[in-house]
């Protein structure tokens, strides 16, 4: 198959999350055109088999290449985890995920070799962050904060409220104690509150999935030279497969940047 | 005058906009106490004579150093253009305003020396950025762009809707054309859209004041030696001569952290 270079890139993700893997690409690639699509319907992942998940990103993946994506990305951490390396085998485009080029990052960024990890509960068992900052330096010592109640709080709550607040206070306690001085925010929703996150881990570099992967992207696409040409502005389009009113105001809060019209689309019905 | 290491910082503006300096304060400074106060009863400042302004911006510092502030920051351009030197003069403790960290920075940023400025009618016309920029390096081209309408759209409106997006393209656009490499936010409501300006002005440094304001204070705490040490969390608190309540929830979603209890108090009733 011939890629063009003029295609859409394609981003999925299980809802809203993404979102903020979205806008560090949109900032990263103003002349590209986006195709995005959150699985509002099957939200949350987390609860879902591996296979499942597998199939869904499949459907996903065949609509997303229906639209002549010429890459797709991966905006989800537990997508990721269960159905990176199936898309990669059965996709013709490059299919890129979140956690590999984070983890990349923080063994880039840190001085003292002690990193730190928020994400959710079954991030952190997966253990993958951990091996994967251990495969680019063993001597790393890694700290994992599982955030059970983190994301919904952000999703369903005030985001920039006392809850939250002293939610992330406690949760950041064992990566102070742990003395680290980079922290991976391995959770697509964590970026919302960025500015309680800088202030509760002072002195701390935050390596954030989006703008690592945005610039993985930028990368993977000008080594291919499939970049367009930075003489226009790039579109972006929106589907998801629950409630698309819903999904454009509380989206609008995660890309900080309005949506426009939102398509429905029920993935497994081709 | 003794001035006390542990004394929190006073920081005030004519409202909300100015918490986006706060906020900025309360990362780089993450040990420090401090008392804003934004005057939201005598919102607008724009249409206010100097006098009047000049008068209030005493008022308020009375009722800061009243609270022993060992610092105090204009957080308002407006503000800053009418009373910086006249507080300056008066105050016992040093007292920092917006517009020459930005200038400064600015000049140390841009490679092709093309600086941009979005700001207020009344900032623009001041001339007091370009005069600043200029005071660094005479041989930079400088491109004012005037915004009547894009404070109150943030503040008003929806700040991630159609209005501001539209908006927000309109106003870079003869910064696009002067080719500048190097955009002052040269008004604190601008940052709450920071993701829309960098998407709109690709491959151009955006210079905010509350973040070059913030080196700035904490350079100068440092050198006076009356930094706090770093292991203590620092507390802030809000007080506003209009309504409170208005204020707390505004407020919030400029700051991106919850405020807590605001005071009431009318600055000129002592």
């Amino acid at each position: 198959m011939d890629i063009s270079r003029d295609a859409p890139i394609g981003v999925f993700d299980s809802g809203v999350g993404g979102l903020t893997v979205l806008d560090e690409l949109l900032v990263a690639l103003p002349a590209e055109d986006f195709v995005y699509f959150g699985d509002t319907a099957f939200f949350p992942y987390g609860d879902k088999s591996p296979e499942r998940l597998r199939e869904r990103a499949i459907a996903i993946s065949d609509w997303l290449l229906g639209h002549g994506v010429k890459l797709i990305v991966i905006a989800c951490n537990t997508a990721t985890a269960a159905a990176l390396d199936h898309l990669q085998r059965a996709c013709p485009v490059p299919v890129m995920g979140v956690m590999a080029p984070e983890a990349h990052a923080a063994v880039q960024t840190t001085r003292n070799r002690r990193v730190g990890l928020l994400a959710t509960v079954a991030t952190v068992d997966s253990g993958s962050y951990s091996r994967m900052v251990g495969a680019h330096d063993a001597g790393v010592e890694f700290t994992s904060v599982a955030c059970p109640e983190l994301a919904p709080a952000i999703q369903d709550g005030d985001p920039f409220g006392h809850e939250v607040a002293d939610l992330v206070r406690g949760y950041v306690a064992p990566l102070r104690e742990a003395d680290v001085d980079t922290v991976i925010l391995g959770c697509t929703h964590y970026p919302v509150v960025d500015k309680l996150l800088r202030r509760a881990l002072p002195g701390v570099t935050l390596i954030k999935s989006g703008e690592e992967l945005a610039r993985e992207v930028a990368e993977s696409l000008a080594r291919r030279e499939l970049l367009r040409g930075a003489d226009r502005e790039g579109e972006y389009s929106f589907a998801c497969s629950g409630d698309p009113a819903q999904f454009a105001t509380l989206g609008a809060r995660f890309l900080q940047m309005p949506l426009g019209d939102v398509l429905q689309h029920d993935p497994e019905e081709g």
